[in-house]
This record gives C-alpha cells, structure tokens and sequence, in this order.
C-alpha cells in the first residue's frame, strides 16, 4: 500500500509527507522532497539529479506567455494573473491530450518548474522591468529570488526560500488541494486540477491569510504597539492574523520553522525590526488567549513566513502566489493518486454538511 | 428558509431547479431561469425584463481578451482557451474585489453574459473569421448563433438552443458545481469559482461525454450500422457513451426534452438521418441492456443533446464549452448559497471516500 500522502498530528504538532518529519524534510533541496510526494518514496542521489535536470531544463515560459503577462492587470493581487497564464501555458504543453501516467509525469514538471518562473515574470513587469530568464545552475529557491531581483540571493536567503517552498508544499485535504481533487476525478488534464487549485488558494480564508499577516505587520508600527494592537483587535473581537488553526491545537509544527528561520534572517540582515514586532504580537497573544483563557490559539504556517517574506523583500501582492509554488507539488500528488482511483467525486447535497 | 436548487427524483425521472419540474421551465427564456436559480423565485415581468437588459448590456468583452484569444491553439478542445479567457478578464471586471452581494451579482451578470462572447469569438477565429458582436435584441441562444454563424438563427434553432442552455443550467452537487463550491468556500472570488467549475466540466467522465456522443455519430455511417456498433461494442464490454447515469435509474427528464427537439430539428431541416442513427442507437441498447439484462440503461442529458448539436452545425470542440455557458447560471446559485455558509469545505482524508 502506498504511503499516505500527509499525516497530521493536531495534538502533538506533528507534519508527515509520506511518513517523514517536517523537520527532517527541510534539510533538504525542495526538489527531493516535491520528488517525495508525487513518487511517494525519497529519491537516490542519481534519481534526485535527474529530477532536478528535468525541471531545472523546463523553466522556461515561451515568449506569448509573456506578452500575456504584459497585458495583465498588475493593480491587483498576482492570483489572477498566475491562474490565467498557466491556463493559458497549457495550450502548448504537447502533452495537453496525453493522460497516461508518463504524459502526466511529464506535465508535472513543467507545471512545477514553470509556476515561479511566472510569477517572477509578472512580479519583473509589474515594476517596469524586463524578465529574468531562469538560471539552471541554482536550486528552485535560489532561482526564483534572482529571477525576481535580477541579482544573485545570499546562502542563507536561497536556504530560507527553500524551506519555505518546503513547508508550504502539502497539507493534506486542505480546501485547495481537495477541489486539485475533485477536479482530477473526472479526468480532467493535470492543468485543469492545478488551474483549479489555484481558484481556491485564493481565497483570504486559505492561502490568502500570509499577506493579511503582512499588512498587520505594516500596520503596527513598532515592537512596542504590538501589544496595544493585539488588546485593541481582541476587545473588538476581531481576529488575530496567523493565529488559530483548523487542526492544530498547538504551536504549528511549521511555525516553528519559521520562527527560527525568520530570526536567523533578521540577524544576518542586521534589522531584529519585524521580527521584534512579530514576537511581540505573539508574546501577548499567548498570554491573552492561551495563559489567561485557555484557549489554543497559536502562530500558524502563515504568521512567521509573512516575516520571512518582509525580509526577503517580497510584496503582499505575491504572498499567495509563493504558497503556490510551494503547494503545486502535493496538488499533483494527491492528483495522480486520484487519477488511480478513477472515481468520480460527486457527493449528493446531504453529504455537503459532513464536509 | 430558502428552496433548494434543484431536486432530483432518479427513480421517477424528475428534474426541478427550485420546486419547479424542468418541463415548465423549457417553456422560459434561459434569463427567466437564470433569474430562477439565482434568485430563488421566478421573476416578474419586470424584474426578467430589468435582468435581461442588464445580462444583454453586458455581452461585450474587451479587445485585450479578443488578442489573447488570437494567440491560443486551436488545434485543442475549446475548453482551455475559454478557461484561460475568463480567467484573463477577471483581472477587468471593476468590482473584483468587492465580494458584498451587489458586486457578487454585477460580477454574475457578466460572467453569464460573457462566456457565449467568449465561446463565439474563438469560434469564429479559430475558423479564420472576425468575431461577431452581440446583438442585444436577440435572445441568449439566439445571439450565441449569431455570433457563432454571423447570420440569424431561424426561430426553432434559436428555441433550441435556448432549451439546452436550460437543460444544462444545473443539476445539484455534479462534479464542477461542487468544485466550484469548495473555492467559493474559502471566500474566493466568484471568477475563481467558475474557473474552478470549468476546469472540472471539462473532464470527460463529465462533461466531456457529450463531444464523444458527436464523434460516435459520426462513427456510425448509417441507421443500419447502429446495431452492428451497439452490438460490437457491448460484446467488447465497451460503454455506450451518452447511456446511463449515477443518478437516473430510468429515462434521464432532460433526454426526453431533447430527443423531441432533436426529431423536431430534424424534420424542420428535411433531414432525418443523425435522428435515424440515434434513435436506431437507442433502440438497441434498450433492447439489449433495458429488455434482456434488466439495467436501467436509457439515453443521458448528453445522447441527444449531441444529436441537437450536429443539426445546428456545432463542432463537437465546442460541445463542452456550451454545456458551460447553461450550467454558469447554476455554478454562480451554488457559490452565491455558498458565500452564505461562510464555512470552509475541508474535509479530512478520511472523508474522500464518502463522496
Ligand atoms: C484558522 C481558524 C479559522 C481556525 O478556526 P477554528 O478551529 O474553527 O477555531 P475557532 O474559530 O472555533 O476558535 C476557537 C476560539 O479561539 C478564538 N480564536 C481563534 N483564532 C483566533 C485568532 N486568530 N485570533 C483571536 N482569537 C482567535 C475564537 O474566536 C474562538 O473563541 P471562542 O471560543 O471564544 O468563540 C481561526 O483560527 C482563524 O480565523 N485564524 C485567523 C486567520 C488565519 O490565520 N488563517 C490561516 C489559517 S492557516
Ligand atoms: C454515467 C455512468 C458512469 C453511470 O455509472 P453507474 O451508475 O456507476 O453505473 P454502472 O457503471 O454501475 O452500470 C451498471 C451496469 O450497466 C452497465 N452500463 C452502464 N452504463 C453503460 C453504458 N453507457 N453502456 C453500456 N453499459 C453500461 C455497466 O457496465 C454495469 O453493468 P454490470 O452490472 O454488468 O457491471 C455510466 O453509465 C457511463 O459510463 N455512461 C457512459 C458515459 C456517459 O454518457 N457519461 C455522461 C453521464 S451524464
């Protein structure tokens, strides 16, 4: 039997992608671990180079995608301009009618490899500058922050980039990746379900919370209003962004990453700023809601990676478009294990509760 | 508290979108039942005539849409270009970041009164034609005939096509509206939705089904060779395409519209021969399935309608697209009750095999 996909422990704060811990996984490349969840097992050394050389040669987006871009709408989030252009991509996949497990795998690549050339390429255009094309001497991580900045990131930023690819790459049947799902049960192509994965990341109460974290960083102005903010949001009853989870009911075993990550990067630049704002904010969600009231409402995935980004220099406007990077990966995963099921997901209307 | 959208009897064969039987409904224009979905009741006189006008003030799409339409291949199914297309012109619609009811609705009228644009242009480009623009004193059939043809629809084609955009409008929590439910639930935006229900359409377990009824036709030279197909492919223990239904365990309501308007189609051209195929078609799969085995195997919503479709010169690339310019209607009813919930459908892994 094939492992599953992701296990969550919501008591103990445990991520498995196919039986391995989080914390091993972001030792990693992001390529051996998107190799992991659509292979289900972890790749050799020579298994993982020819992943690599396989997407590393397929980043490139052709020149029509390109002027697409050009006529995008860059006065709002990049969602519907990511969405849009891979639609629009996989008219010339040549691959678009081939639905065996080969032509899929092959899709795959191109759908992993290609996503953040896109967004870099959106992200260049948007700020009246000309693309990047993609170097394939660096890593995914690496990569996509020189396609983004036109210069090479530091270790430490290509390292942080990765794992972030890394953690945000599967979370079981989280809404996006179930309507992947329902999608890819009819047999739609490989497109289609990412396509649709994309619609529903969107969404400010899914993928769309990371860049709320990071206008809610913008907004307090300094460590010392953190606390000020929080009592002011909590006596309105308002929610805090990033905190609180759906299964969790302990520190998110993501946030802790990124906390950690979040901090090495404010020493290594020199500026604790954010990151002080951060654990501010967190200091006294704690002592309100977890020490005073009991109740379990900790950082999540998105608290400390809009941190992250704030230091790596990126745009709320792509906030959600960097989880997609991330998350096509496990998308395909649970995709093809869907393809091999070939069952129609089509719940009556009683069973739409029970979801 | 509120009708359901639609209710199926699959023992009895009925059919209702929000209490009322599908065979009142053909009676309406498709914008009656449009309102009717959406809505909840049907409208009055004047709220059909107000909705009307606003659906045929909102045709037109923009010139940047008709140049990404150029640059598609048209050597596929039409569904990606459509895909990508509506995706695209989200990025145009002034209210997309406005999800209160009233921007919902502005973005709901454009959306159904933009994907037969849509549809038409690539049509008509595909075929090396100029796109025709809408007529707003035609109907909603018959306008998308005009823009596919550039000539006027007689009364009957147009009554037709009205009638199978009705046909099509909804049918409860089918694979793309539930697809598109899932992104509504995570407050994502209603174009997000309906990309998500057209990446799910176009599979062929769903709607995919009505271009192969097309192609089978085709493959069937004469009424005589009916048989000889039935009888070959259930020997191979092929399925019969356009045959049965997970719902329907006797004649499929709406296949009973539309074989009468196929036959009436048909004589009105002084030509019987596609009829004579189907109907010889049908004949032998009850006699074979129906009559000797006891399996409630009768014509679906998708045998005719394909016959439908080769009597007013559709192709079958277009099949699929059309089914969405009628289902739209029902994929907004869905995301509008949706919106509503505001609960996040995310089942857990458990949960996948109950749908
Ligand atoms: C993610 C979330 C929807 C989980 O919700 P849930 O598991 O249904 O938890 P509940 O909403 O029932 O929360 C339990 C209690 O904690 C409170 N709470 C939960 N998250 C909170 C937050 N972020 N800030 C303040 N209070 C919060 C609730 O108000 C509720 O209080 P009550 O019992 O007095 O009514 C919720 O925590 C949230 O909205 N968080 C903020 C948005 C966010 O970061 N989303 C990204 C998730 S990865
Ligand atoms: C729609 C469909 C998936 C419904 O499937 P279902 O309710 O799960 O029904 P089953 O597949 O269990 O069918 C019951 C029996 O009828 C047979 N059967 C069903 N549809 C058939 C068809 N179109 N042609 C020949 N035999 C058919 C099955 O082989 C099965 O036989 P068995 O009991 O000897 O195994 C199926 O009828 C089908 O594939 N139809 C053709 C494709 C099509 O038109 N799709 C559009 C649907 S709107």
């Amino acid at each position: 039997m094939s492992k599953n996909i992701s296990f969550i422990d919501g008591l103990e704060g445990i991520l498995k992608y196919r039986e391995i811990d989080i914390n091993q996984l972001v030792e990693l490349p992001y390529d051996a671990v998107s190799y992991l969840l659509i292979m289900g097992e972890l790749p050799g050394d020579q298994e993982l180079a020819d992943y690599s050389a396989r997407l590393r040669g397929e980043r490139e987006i052709n020149r029509e995608a390109i002027d697409v871009i050009r006529m995008c709408n860059f006065n709002i989030d990049s969602m519907e301009a990511l969405r849009t252009i891979v639609s629009f991509i996989s008219q010339f996949d040549p691959d678009i009618n081939d639905n065996s497990p080969e032509g899929n795998m092959r899709k795959a690549i191109r759908l992993i490899a290609k996503i953040p050339t896109i967004v870099a390429a959106y992200h260049r255009i948007a700020n009246g500058k000309e693309p990047v094309p993609p170097d394939p001497s660096l890593s995914h991580g690496a990569n996509f922050l020189y396609m983004i900045r036109g210069s090479k990131p530091s270790d430490l930023e290509a390292e942080v980039m990765e794992k972030d690819f890394i953690l945000s790459a599967e979370h079981e049947l989280n809404a996006s990746t179930f309507s992947s799902r329902v999608t890819a049960s009819t047999l739609s192509d490989l497109y289609s379900a990412v396509v649709s994965g994309l619609c529903t990341l969107k969404g400010p109460l899914h993928g769309g919370a990371r860049a709320e974290v990071m206008a809610m960083i913008d907004e307090i102005s300094s460590p010392e209003d953190a606390e000020k903010y929080v009592l002011e949001k909590l006596a309105k009853k308002e929610k805090i962004m990033g905190f609180g989870h759906r299964v969790y009911k302990t520190y998110d075993p993501r946030g802790v990453v990124f906390k950690q990550l979040s901090r090495q990067l404010a020493e290594a630049k020199g500026n604790m700023y954010w990151y002080e704002i951060a654990e501010a904010t967190e200091r006294t969600v704690i002592r309100e809601l977890v020490e005073k009231k009991g109740k379990p409402i900790y950082p999540n995935v998105d608290f400390y990676s809009g941190v992250i980004y704030k230091y790596l220099d990126i745009p709320p406007k792509l906030a959600t478009s960097i989880f997609a990077i991330g998350r096509v990966s496990g998308w395909i995963a649970h995709c093809f294990d869907q393809y091999e099921k070939k069952k129609i997901i089509r719940p009556r209307a009683f069973m739409l509760d029970e979801c």
